[in-house]
C-alpha cells in the first residue's frame, strides 16, 4: 500500500528493519486510501459482481436479467456534521439521502437501508427518536424500506448507513461511459449547501463572540442551509429519465464537488471536460452568501461539494428528450489529452484542479 | 418512544411543556431502543420483504424463488475493542465475521459486503493495510467479495460492515420457529470468548501496575484469545447441514451469550426452554481462566457473549442426521409458560435471566 513512499517510524525518524513503518494517511487522501484498498481486496473473483470499488455504488446481478446495486456512507460527528447547528431529524434524513443519491447516481432504484447508529451516552431517548424520525420520512420520501439496524454506544454520533436499489443490468449508468462530443450536464443548482455551511460556521462563531443576547437571522439563507442540512437525492431526475426513455453515457453524483466529479467522470471514461463556468447553475442566494464573505461564488460552485445534484454525460441528440427545466447544459467531454479545463467568462481557458473537499487533506490532483 | 416514561429535563428536573424532555438511553437497553426504532419506522410496506427488524438479518425476495439477507454491525474503538490489545489484522478479520455470523443465523450464504472505515488521524497507512488485509483474509475463508467502501477520519477507529447472503426462500430459518419438544442445541464451545476478554484485561491491568519489565505468558490462554480477537463464523455447519438435508426450526448465533440468545428464539417462537447447564460445551482453558479468577465457568457460558457459536432449535427425530461432533444437545424447549430456565448440576430449576452484555445498561429481563 505504501511501498513507494519513504519509511519512517511514527516520530518521523528512519525507519529501520526492525521497526514498523510509519506513513501518515495525509500524505495518501481519501483516493490514495482507496486505491490501497482496492489492491489489498483484489478484484472481485465472482462473475455476478459487476462493478466493485470503483463508482457510485457496486453492482452484482441478482438473476432474471436484474441487478442490485450497494453502497455504504457514514456520517461521523466532528467530521462530517456539527451538531450544535444539526437538527437531529434532518441529520437522519440526510444520512439516508446521501446513500440514495449514490445510488440513484448509477440510474438505480432505491429499495432497502441498513443503518449503524453509534450513540454517545449524553443522548436521550428523544434524541434517538428524532433522528429515526429524519431516517423514516427520507424513506418515505424515496419509497424505500428501513430494513435493519444496529444501535451501540459511541463517544460522538455516527450514523453508518447502506442502501441496496435496484435496476435492470442494462439500465445501469456508470462512470466509465462519457464520450467526447458528449454534453455535460448538471441537475440543479451548484454551491448553495458549501454557501449554507458557510452561513452556519460564520454565525456559529458569531454566537460564541457576542454571547447569549445574539440571534441570528437565517430566514434570508434558509434554501442554502436545507442544502447543507437535509439534502434529496434527485430520484425525481432518473425517474423521469425512464418515462422519457433516455439514459446519459455516464453519471454521477456531486458529493465532493463539481470538479472533482468531472475529474472521476473522465478518469473512468478516459477523456477530458471543458467546463464553460458562466453556465453553472447557481442560486442567488448563494451568490448572496459569497458576496456577503467576499468570496468568489464560481469556487462554491466547482469545489463546494454536498449538493448531490447529478452530473453526466448525454448524447447531444437527447438533449431534446428532456425537461428543459430539469438540467443545465455547463461544457462538454473533450479528448483525454486536453484533460478537464474551465473556461472563463472572458474565453479564458484554464486546467480544473480536482480540489474539493477531502478529510484526510492530501492526496489531490 | 418513550410516551411511558417520566418526562425530565437533562438536569433530572421535571419538565414543562415548553421543555424537550429528557430520557436517559440507559432506561431503555439495547433492545428499548431496537423497539422503539422499529416503532417509529413501522412495520415494512414493501411486500418482497419478509423480514424487518426483528431476526438476525434482514430478508428480501430477489425473484426465483430466492432471497437475499443483509445485517449490519459496527465494531466501535472503546466500544467494542480495546486497541491496546487487539492487532488490527484480527479486527479487520472479526469485523467482517460477527457479520457473516448473522448472515449464517438465517441459514444464508454470505455473498457481498461493504465496509464504512473511520480512521483516526493518529493512523498509519500500513496500520489501515494491517486491517484491510483482515477483512480480506476473512472474505476469502468465506468465499465472499467486499465491492465496495467508505472511508473517512474519525476521533477513533470504526469499522461499520455489512453483509448480504443468499438463500432459496424456503431454506431461510428464522427465530420464530421452534416448538416444545424441540431439542436445544449448540454448536463448539461456550464461554471462551469471555474468557479471552478477562485473560487481555487482567494482563493489560497488570502490566499497567508492573512497568515495562512485565511480560505475560499468553501461551496456554492462545484458543480464548483467540475466541475474543478473531472469530470465526459458523458456515461450515450450515454447508454440511445443507449437504445432510436438514433445517433447524429455530436459528440464531451467539453474540450476545447464551441465555439472552435462548430468550430470544423463545420469545419469537412463543415457547419456553430448560438448559441443562452441566451438558454446555466448554473448552479446558475456559474452564482455567475462571478457576484463575475464581468464578464461575458457567456464568461466562451462560452470559459471555461473542462466542458466535450457532444455537439451534431441531426436531429431535432429526438428531441423529446431524455430524455428531458438530454439535451439542444442551436442553430442550418447552411450553411458553415455563418460560427460560436453567437445570443445575444438583437437579435445581431456576428462572434464567436474559443477561448478557448490553452496552448501554439497563434493559434486561
Amino acid at each position: 500500500m505504501a511501498d513507494d513512499k519513504q519509511r519512517t517510524t511514527g516520530d518521523g525518524s528512519p525507519a529501520t528493519d526492525n521497526e514498523p513503518t510509519f506513513t501518515p494517511i495525509s500524505e495518501l487522501g481519501e483516493f490514495g486510501l482507496i486505491d490501497g484498498m482496492r489492491t489489498i481486496l483484489g478484484e472481485p473473483q465472482d462473475e455476478q459482481v459487476l462493478v466493485g470499488i470503483s463508482d457510485d455504488a457496486a453492482v452484482y446481478r441478482i438473476g432474471g436479467g436484474r441487478v442490485h446495486v450497494i453502497t455504504t456512507d457514514a456520517l461521523i460527528e466532528g467530521v462530517h456534521f456539527d451538531r450544535s447547528f444539526t437538527p437531529l431529524d434532518l441529520l437522519g434524513f440526510k444520512a439516508l439521502s446521501v446513500n440514495v443519491s449514490d445510488v440513484v447516481a448509477m440510474n438505480a432504484i432505491p429499495r432497502y437501508a441498513t443503518l449503524a447508529v453509534g450513540l454517545p451516552a449524553t443522548f436521550s431517548v428523544e434524541m434517538v427518536a428524532a433522528l429515526y424520525r429524519g431516517l423514516k420520512r427520507a424513506a418515505d420520501l424515496y419509497g424505500m424500506t428501513i430494513v435493519g439496524g444496529d444501535t451501540t454506544a459511541a463517544r460522538s454520533l455516527i450514523l453508518s448507513v447502506t442502501v441496496v436499489g435496484e435496476a435492470a443490468e442494462e439500465e445501469v449508468v456508470y462512470r466509465r461511459g462519457a464520450h467526447p462530443g458528449d454534453a455535460l450536464c448538471v441537475t440543479g443548482d451548484l454551491g448553495g449547501a458549501y454557501a449554507g455551511l458557510r452561513v452556519l460556521l460564520d454565525r456559529k462563531q458569531q454566537a460564541q463572540q457576542q454571547g447569549e443576547g445574539y440571534r441570528p437571522d437565517f430566514e434570508h439563507y434558509s434554501y442554502v442551509i436545507q442544502r447543507q442540512l437535509a439534502p434529496t437525492a434527485r430520484l425525481n431526475i432518473i425517474q423521469d429519465w425512464k418515462e422519457r426513455g433516455v439514459r446519459p453515457h455516464a453519471l454521477i453524483d456531486i458529493s465532493d464537488g463539481l470538479a472533482s466529479e468531472t475529474h472521476h467522470i473522465c478518469k473512468q471514461s478516459g477523456c477530458g471536460a471543458l467546463i464553460y463556468t458562466h453556465t453553472m447553475p447557481i442560486d442567488l442566494v448563494t451568490r448572496d452568501v459569497a458576496d456577503e464573505f467576499e468570496e468568489d461564488v464560481d469556487t462554491y460552485a466547482l469545489f463546494g461539494g454536498e449538493d448531490y445534484e447529478l452530473l453526466f454525460a448525454l448524447d447531444p441528440a437527447d438533449l431534446e428528450k428532456l425537461d428543459p427545466e430539469s438540467f443545465v447544459v455547463i461544457g462538454e467531454f473533450t479528448d483525454a489529452a486536453q484533460g478537464v479545463q474551465a473556461r472563463t467568462p472572458e474565453g479564458q481557458i484554464i486546467p480544473l484542479q480536482m480540489g474539493g473537499f477531502q478529510h484526510f487533506g492530501g492526496g489531490r490532483g
